[in-house]
C-alpha cells in the first residue's frame, strides 16, 4: 500500500480524485519543464544518455556541488533498489515509522534488518536514544557484512527534522566501521529553510555519507520520474550505476530535470505557499480534535478517532491511511498540504464526517 | 561498451552523430506519440499507474495476448534486471554472441553462466547443435538453483532467425525441469513477416516461457523507454513486478505507448522500408568486399577487413563495433538499416576509406 494511488480511484469510479494521499506539489507541472518535454518529444528516439551529463551538470551548479558527486535515476526509488543491491545479504538499521520502499528493497536483496521505533512522545523525531542502538549495531556488524542506515530528512510520514549534531554523531560512529548512511532528503526542498537542515556539505568529510534527492515531489514531476543521489565515493557511486540498466533515466526526464533544476521561481512559489498553508491545515485538523504531528514539510502526520479513509474516498478525496506502517497503528493519517481550495475542500469533508 | 552512445560524440565535437549504432526505427517519433506525450505532460505531476492498466489492455488487445499475462517495464533492460534479480544466484545458459545486458545482469546477480558460441558458418544462427549442451545443462542442475536461458528472436547482432520446430524442443526440455526460457523478441517486428516467428501463441503451453518485446525500437521511442513482456506464469509475473520500484514506468511512457501500440500504420510503414533498405544496404556492403550476414531485421552483422569505427566517426557516424561481443573478434560490425538517403551516406563514408 502507497499513496498516489489515483488509478484504483479511477478504474472504481471513472473519475480522479483529489488526492492528498501523495506529498507533491500542488502547483502542477512547471511551464518550464512542460515546454521542455515538449521540445525534447522528438529527440526521443535516441537512447537517453547512461551518464546523464549535461543534467548533472546544471544540478550540481544549483546545488553546489561537484558533478562527479552525483548520480540520477529512475526516481530516487530507483537508487534505493539499486544501493541494497549493492551491499547485497548486507544488516540494516531502520528507524521506523518511514518509507516502507526501505524496508521492500532491504527484504528483497535479502538484508537482516533491525528497527528502531521513533515515538509520538518525541514527534517521531529520531533523538540521542538512538545512538546506543546505532553503536550496539555498529559494534556487532559481523566483517564480511555491509551496513547500512535509512534516515529520512525531513522524517516520513511525520515531516519532523533531525538535530544537525545527532546527524553528525550518526554519520562518526557508521564512518568507524564503514557503515552507509542514506540520508533521503526527498522532501527537503519543501521545509522553510532546506539549506540549515541538508548534509550535502558533510559530503566531503563523510565518504560513507549518501544523500537522496528527487525532482518528484517539489517540481510535481512525478510521473516522469526523476531522482538523484550525492556521495563523494566515486567507487561507490560506479556501484550503484552499475546494479541496474544503464538507460535508466529517460531522456525526456533528463530534459525535464534541467529545466526543473534551473527554476527557482518556481520551487520558491511552492515553498511560499506550502509555508502558510500547512500552518492553516495544522490549525483546521486541530479544531477538529486530531492529534497532528507539527510537520515541517508539505504533509501532516495526524492520529483520528474516527475511521476517514472510506468516508473521504466517497467524497473523492484520498489521504493516505497510515495503519501499514511500520510502528503505526490504526487512525493514523497523512495528509499532503496542497492549496488553500483544495484544503478547505478536505476540511469541510471532514468537518462533515466528524459532525 | 554499447550502441547509441551518440552522447559521447556530442561531448567530444559538439553535435550529433549519424547514427547507426542503435538499431532504432529510422521514421523517428510517431507523430500518434507526441501528441500523446504532450497531452500527457500536464498529468505528469501523479505518480504513475504501478499496474499499468490502460497500457496492458491496449497491447493486450494490440497483440492478441491476455493483459494478465503482460508485465510493463522501462525498457525491456529493466525486466532483464528484475528477471535475473528473481533467479538470482541461478545458472543460465546463454548463446552468444548476444545482448550484453543478459550477462551484465546474469553477473550482477550471481549465476554462473555457460555460453554457447554460436558460428559463423551457421550464420550466427542457433542449430540442433544446441541441444546436447541445453540437455546436459538441464540435467545438471543442482535442485536448489533456478535455471534461466537466453534466447533472441530475431537474434542480436546478427539478426537470423531460428526454426520454430527448434524453439519447441528447447522449450520442451526446458519445461521439464522448470528451466525459464527467456526468449528476446525486441526486434520481432522489423521481420518481413513477425507472426510467424513470434512464440507468443506457446504461452499457454509453456509457463516456463518469458517473451520479451520493446516499444523502444521499432517506434523510435529509446529515449522514453517502454518494454514489455509475457508471461502465463502469474506468480512468476508478480515475482518480477516485486524485484524492483513500483513505479519504473513512467505516465509518459505508458500514454506514449497506448498511442505507439495502436499506431499500425506507422509500424507497417517501417517494416515496409526497412524490407526494401535491407537489401540495398547488404548488397552495397558486399560489393565492398565485406562479409555480410543475411539479417532478417533492421540491422545487418558484417565483417571487414578494414578498421571503421574510428574514419567513420571522423565523418560524424556511428556504427556498433562487435569487437566486444563474446564471440566475435576485431572486424566484426553492425549496422543499423536506416532510410535511403542515410544508408546512401554510410556507403559512400565506406566507399571512401576503403578506396
Amino acid at each position: 500500500m502507497h499513496g498516489g494511488n489515483w488509478a484504483s480511484f479511477k478504474q472504481k469510479t471513472g473519475h480522479m480524485p483529489l488526492d492528498f494521499s501523495a506529498n507533491i506539489s500542488p502547483l502542477g507541472v512547471p511551464e518550464s519543464v512542460r515546454a521542455a518535454v515538449i521540445r525534447a518529444v522528438s529527440e526521443a528516439d535516441r537512447y537517453p544518455d547512461p551518464s546523464c551529463s549535461e543534467l548533472r551538470t546544471v544540478i550540481g551548479k544549483t546545488e553546489q556541488v561537484p558533478p562527479e558527486y552525483i548520480l540520477c535515476g529512475n526516481g530516487a526509488a530507483d537508487l534505493i533498489w539499486r544501493i541494497t543491491a549493492v551491499c547485497r545479504n548486507g544488516s540494516a538499521l531502520l528507524p521506523v515509522p518511514a518509507f516502507s520502499e526501505y524496508r521492500t528493497a532491504l527484504q528483497a536483496n535479502g538484508f537482516g534488518i533491525r528497527t528502531y521505533a521513533m515515538r509520538e512522545s518525541d514527534q517521531f523525531r529520531l533523538t540521542a536514544d538512538f545512538l546506543p542502538v546505532l553503536k550496539a549495531f555498529v559494534n556487532e556488524l559481523p566483517e564480511t557484512k555491509r551496513g547500512i542506515v535509512f534516515l529520512t530528512e525531513p522524517g516520513n510520514p511525520a515531516g519532523v527534522t533531525t538535530e544537525q549534531e545527532l546527524l553528525l554523531q550518526i554519520l562518526d560512529i557508521c564512518s568507524r566501521r564503514g557503515v552507509i548512511v542514506v540520508v533521503d532528503e526527498c522532501f527537503l526542498d519543501f521545509l522553510d529553510d532546506p539549506e540549515s537542515h541538508t548534509l550535502k556539505r558533510q559530503l566531503n568529510v563523510y565518504h560513507n555519507l549518501l544523500i537522496l534527492r528527487a525532482m518528484t515531489k517539489i517540481y510535481a514531476v512525478a510521473g516522469i520520474r526523476l531522482g538523484y543521489c550525492f556521495c563523494s565515493d566515486g567507487e561507490l557511486l560506479v556501484d550503484i550505476q552499475n546494479h541496474g540498466q544503464p538507460w535508466n533515466v529517460s531522456h525526456l526526464a533528463q530534459r525535464a530535470g534541467a529545466a526543473a533544476a534551473a527554476d527557482t521561481a518556481y520551487r520558491d512559489a511552492v515553498r511560499a505557499l506550502i509555508r502558510v498553508e500547512r500552518k492553516k491545515l495544522q490549525t483546521g485538523l486541530r479544531a477538529l480534535g486530531c492529534r497532528v504531528i507539527p510537520g515541517e514539510a508539505n504533509y501532516l502526520l495526524f492520529h483520528s478517532d474516527r475511521l476517514l479513509t472510506r468516508p473521504l474516498w466517497e467524497r473523492g478525496i484520498l489521504i493516505r491511511d497510515c495503519r501499514d506502517y511500520e510502528g503505526l497503528e490504526e487512525g493514523w493519517y497523512r495528509t499532503a498540504v496542497r492549496t488553500h481550495e483544495e484544503n478547505r475542500i478536505l476540511l469541510h469533508a471532514l468537518t462533515e464526517i466528524y459532525r
